[in-house]
């Protein structure tokens, strides 16, 4: 950490910040400059506030040097994290594709997309049976009988499951009818039901916040894994911006430093990302060129009729399109799609 | 709605378009013009997806006309909503102030700080039991031992108190203990804690989310509002934007659109907002003159120890001073400070 | 200048980092901590590209400390600077009203407007002639024969003139017939344009780019003083940011800051902040309990019928009842309404 | 163009607006609805300010459907725009790469630079002569001493020039050095600019101002084509927004979108875009994944002595190794890369 000083504080300001750093237990480099003053800090930083010095006479700004996470980063981690599911893997050297509805309408729907994807080697089906919506008014999912149908598709077609939970009320049957327990942008940061998954025996798919900064979703990963879950994949699903051109902005540009700076896999989202699905194939083969791990995609045997997000939901047929176009540059990218 | 056609639309998709209007139960009015048609539809449009007609063959876009919020609109509900607690009241023609620490700390400093701002003739007290905080290593909060203190305070001073609620699991504590139930930044699309707290006996502060729109904000209120809890106060604390002058952008200038569209009352939170003890002072007063119907300011009897957040507390020497400003203020805006 | 060294970093690259620091005449400070060391620098740090340093072995990250603004910041100047045209001043005490119609329409109606306002008691008239449109369709104003019109209003009425430079063409022309010289939000970082007023012998008054931070506003007024002018007015006129409620998102928290880092007067123009007539008058009371010096205010004759910007207009009896409510504000806020 | 009225709104309102749009001689078609009558406005409607219709009684709000934008909009205009220069094209079935350093920096660097690039298949060199810099104390580039450097290594090498154009003073030379015109993102809405290039003989690379929406951008577009140039090429460089993971936040999801609503080509900046060197690879192979037309790159013989931008500028052999990875993905996407 580094305090900077203002131009016109005197030595005995700079004395003052100096004691108040050592009352902490750390040590105080001071650097005398042209203009002015700047102390270094050293030691053991993550422990203390530091905006309490910032109201110190003569404190022009407190600058962080130290990220703050520290499970979630390579610098502790060197490795790639691998995520295992009973069906699969999510980590280096493979795209894993995870595609079906926004929410579980009935029985039929589920099984006719798990039996289509298995048969495409897709091996994780998406489908909410909680469902986060907007408006009170709006469809708001099958809930627990969602999730036996999503049991049924998996005991009769053997796909994996990943599905939203929302609260801490429903998280035991979230825990067990999933493969991986989805966490979505709204509650990115809803430390409460971060830390019931930190004790989840099953993987977690973190959605990135509207408005997270990387650090910030590296802290809410830390959340997870401080608690002992250290299976965590991270999905870039779009932020708010000024942009109107799409629903929000999917921002690609996240996923070379998130790499570089955290160890665990990223996932793209570009059915909530853009919000049009004319715009999710060119989105996701960027994402594979990018680096990513691989989509999170809305897939639906019957879009037009779809009780939410239809219009960036892909048919069967789309998706087969958009599969053959990942095959396509997986070869160059050296990635294996699955 | 609109539904808006290409311009290479042809009459027949022009007439799909009003047959799955029709099938809705809505009406179609086409209207043809110099360049493209646009079709209007009215009817109870709340019921229905509009983006399933989006991916219709001939469509350009579709616009939403109608507000989705309906309790929450001053169009439904003309005059001023007047939220009542035991110790006081907001709505038109009060400033209502709700000051103290970030966090519970421990009894002593809670009593001062009660007693202190009794003194002043603030009704309301805000401190945090259970503290969102980005990194799982920060303090988190004296939890229920803190929500005691607070009761403690109330029954000592009269003080109101007004906490934060951060999971269903603490509701009925959190309900029992506030006179205000707090819904933070971070939680105000955490529909299943919003559909909890609809069902309280106590008033909900509805912090605005770091990149919620006002519809976006409304909708939760509406959530709220819904499930049969009509005393909802908004909260302004600043949102996320590309700015970096302050920790957020205090947005004071939602609050003339937010009277207009909603009858709600409204406060500013300052210290959140901007994150330094010298900015608070001037958007305090600035939000008052922007019709704001009062403040959520952090106060502490100690900041330079503060545990969480003493950079943008005021010192009572510094409460003093702004309630002073703030009184100068109040008689040409026909406000009454309290 | 901190220079931040990886986890891993090894001694040799810490050594190559202060060798490449000293080849810069500059001093190194290197602090070795828990788990990582840093290197502060010290020195006349302004003369060198910092980014240099990014790219070498074992450097993790960069962190300027010394603000780049030097002519514009308050710690080289201490004392609030005052803009003097004929008329009147800008500065600490008064609260200046620039106002009048978006463009200049024809001679009566800039007549008229200028009439009115003086005798209102206010001294300057804004009035484009040259107009910077989004659309290549809409009107682009009058012109030089618009500047005429101004210089008529002001020989007539003597009311100071506000009008915008567009371009270096018209600088001479602009120059003549201005008391202040606006450069618009599009052109913030025209730095041609800044450079040539630069050398205007009117003051500048220099409206914030729609997306800049308030170093890069500081660093652009630095480009008009650097050049020798040293008159420059900042006005604050809505950032663009996710909101969707106004046109813009009128950043009223700007002004503190603004305030601690520079002695430059500081105006707000809600009429372009806000985009609605009905909102101006709680964002213009606002600015002014924020601290700002001064507003500029879209008032026109007859705002149905206005060329452009009707809708953000106020009347003249919009006007009056504004200015009433200013000058109940301006007694206990201890500043002259002028 | 849509017309709502409040709830509350009265017939005579309803009969006012539709009086006040068939004075603009438009056609009026009124449509009841349950809660409110909405209007729809039909016939040449670019032509008037819709906000003057804004301001009526009983008025809530005026949506407009039709995008302003004519000739750089895709329904005017199907067919692809190919983009020529005399050494290249630039549009479909081609991926065209424009490399070289940020700034001129001497005669040598260029020539090496050129030669290196045209030996590697690339016909297009970029380089400033003249610099945007945010800061008047930084290099401001060497000029038109720079444009006679560039002349001389297309003389030398075959190489096409593309280089900034920052005001209307030099638009003369710039025009006669360049082989295409760039207009940099500061200057997307410098209008009086726009004119000037509309009005040059070499096409024009349009840089996506820092703020600007997707209609915005190709309304710049518009300027210049409306002026007689319809040789315009857009480029993406990265917006502003709340992302603090890299420089700007680059955003390639605006490529689906603006290939939808416009047939001009667009070029992705990831050097800018990123601010990282690290980070450029990954992003300009999704750029060419996501439907981009090609890339502008920075690239050094020594970025390490760069005078500007070193930090984000590749090397010689980085270069090499991003073209290979471009080679492997063209293929697959029926691309040329040139």
């Amino acid at each position: 950490m580094l305090v900077v000083m203002d131009s016109h504080a005197t030595p005995e300001q700079v004395d003052e910040v100096v004691r108040a750093i050592r009352a902490m237990n750390l040590a105080a480099h001071p650097m005398p400059g042209a203009t002015r003053t700047a102390i270094g800090i050293t030691g053991n930083v993550g422990a203390v506030d530091p905006r309490t010095l910032e109201v110190l006479p003569g404190v022009l700004e407190l600058i962080r040097v130290t990220k703050p996470f520290k499970l979630a980063s390579r610098e502790m981690h060197e490795a790639d994290t691998v995520v295992r599911t009973p069906q699969t893997v999510i980590g280096p050297g493979t795209f894993t594709l995870i595609a079906g509805p926004c929410s579980v309408e009935n029985e039929d729907m589920i099984l006719r997309t798990a039996e289509y994807l298995m048969g495409r080697g897709v091996r994780l089906l998406r489908a909410g049976a909680f469902k986060p919506r907007t408006s009170p008014y709006s469809f708001q999912g099958m809930g627990l009988e969602g999730l036996k149908i999503l049991e049924k598709a998996r005991k009769k077609t053997g796909i994996g499951i990943v599905t939203e939970l929302m609260d801490t009320d429903n998280a035991g049957a979230v825990e067990d009818a999933a493969d991986v327990i989805q966490i979505g942008t709204r509650n990115m940061q809803n430390f409460s039901l971060l830390k019931r998954v930190a004790k989840a025996r099953k993987p977690v798919l973190l959605k990135r916040g509207m408005a997270a900064t990387l650090e910030e979703w590296l802290m809410a990963a830390e959340y997870v894994m401080a608690g002992g879950n250290y299976q965590v994949i991270l999905c870039e699903r779009g932020v708010r911006t000024f942009n109107d051109h799409s629903r929000n902005t999917l921002d690609l540009s996240v996923i070379p430093p998130a790499k570089k700076l955290s160890h665990l896999p990223i996932l793209v989202d570009p059915s909530h990302g853009t919000g049009k699905r004319d715009y999710v194939p060119p989105m996701a083969l960027a994402a594979l060129a990018a680096g990513a791990d691989g989509l999170l995609l809305e897939v639906h045997p019957d879009p037009e009729h779809a009780q939410s997000d239809g219009a960036q939901s892909l048919s069967f047929p789309g998706f087969e399109k958009l599969l053959e176009g990942l095959r396509g540059l997986a070869g160059p990218l050296q990635k294996q799609i699955q």
